[in-house]
């Protein structure tokens, strides 16, 4: 499950997301954003936050503030609430136990995003470890290049990186909750949720215009997720991350 | 292992640290400080810091500050550092697993410390469970006090506790890395190491002021490691990992 940076960023919309995590029966891993909260940050540092095709251009001062954010504040204030409910959680960035290492994204049509992580692999067996152990880990989107330096990494395509890993071993569902109720066919109308969406349909509708901005990426995560295994990918509001009321994804 | 602030914040200092850390054989934790970066990074956030008899007031910025510097600065990059030196680190604050839980200072004598933890439990099997499948834990001197609240707790402490929790299962060399070269007879001559300490010679260095500031609880955690069953306590130069011209304390 991945919830996004304007869940995060909201203490009551959090409390009412982990909650809900809480209550999900069976093993799961969460994932989680941040963005919002490490622009904030970088702000009142004085570091200008610069987002290219709504991906953070992450030079050396904002790579700190990204390891402190995500890997930090966001990362440890989840854990410490999951624990409070009873959940035995364990937060973790791909550094730990070496569980994600990427590369960093060569410059391409003139962009250089910096210190960000492209993902080159996913340790599952690890993960079901902590998982078969009882332990339900929280995944900040930090991974690693294994030569010593943290890399910023999208949080929609670790859960997916992470929900493909694990799909050789388990029956996975990857959920991505956010703080809409879904894909919606009119970007302005929260009731406008489209229950199904196949790869024709995304295609038509990035076309038409009516899936834009930020939602294709995180359509090409949830496509990647259904070709790579996972059985089940769902977009959906934080407050129902059962799925009912959100979008299911088909790769057919 | 211990290292402390000045260490953390030193790059060159810290990769040599990490080098001597690495090449130490048998099972290891690191429990790293992180104190100097803290109060520079709330100065850059314009949060003012106010220290107590060595001691961090902690209100919720300043909260906000540790948890997001120890948590993620710090520990990640320690992390990230130890794996491409080929150590399976993981970074774990006391909410992670669980593994130390604190209960908030009471006001005393006039002095709120805010959001600090006094240690009231460490786990010292699930640590033992890590280290026995070749994984090697990284505290960072951030507790939780079960109710989802993070706590600023001191290094030193965390560092005594989790040795003391270990000393039930193995023999336990508790070694204090830090700037200086041990314990100094004269503050201001490093070459002035004490060879060897006993809880005597302490009281009457604390007495004489030749033992003073933040040494003071640096012993007295040490010595409360030994009184816990820790088999060995060094306070040593993080150039010297082994403890090799340092200060060993005895609780005689």
């Amino acid at each position: 499950m991945k919830v996004g940076g304007a869940v995060v960023e909201d203490t009551a919309a959090l409390e009412r997301f982990l909650a809900r995590f809480t209550a999900i029966d069976g093993k799961k891993v969460l994932v989680h954003g941040g963005g919002r909260l490490a622009t904030d940050v970088a702000s009142r540092i004085g570091i200008k936050t610069t987002m290219v095709q709504g991906r953070r251009i992450t030079d050396g001062a904002t790579l700190r503030v990204v390891t402190m954010v995500y890997g930090g504040l966001v990362n440890k204030g989840i854990v410490a609430k999951l624990q409070s409910a009873g959940v035995n959680a364990i937060g973790l960035s791909g550094a730990d136990m070496n569980i994600i290492t990427s590369k960093r994204r060569p410059v391409r049509g003139g962009i250089d995003y910096g210190f960000v992580g492209d993902v080159t692999r996913v340790d599952g067996d690890a993960l079901a470890r902590l998982l078969m152990s009882g332990i339900t880990p929280v995944i900040a989107p930090l991974t690693h290049d294994g030569a010593g330096t943290m890399l910023n990494t999208n949080a929609d395509t670790i859960a997916s990186e992470v929900a493909q890993a694990l799909a050789k071993t388990y029956d996975v569902t990857l959920t991505y909750c956010f703080e809409k109720a879904g894909v919606l066919g009119d970007p302005h109308d929260n009731s406008s949720v489209i229950p199904v969406i196949t790869r024709d349909d995304l295609t038509r509708r990035i076309a038409d215009g009516s899936i834009n901005g930020g939602m294709i990426p995180k359509m090409e995560n949830a496509l990647a997720a259904m070709r790579g295994g996972v059985n089940r990918v769902i977009i959906t509001s934080a407050d129902s991350p059962d799925g009912t009321g959100g979008t299911e994804i088909h790769n057919d």
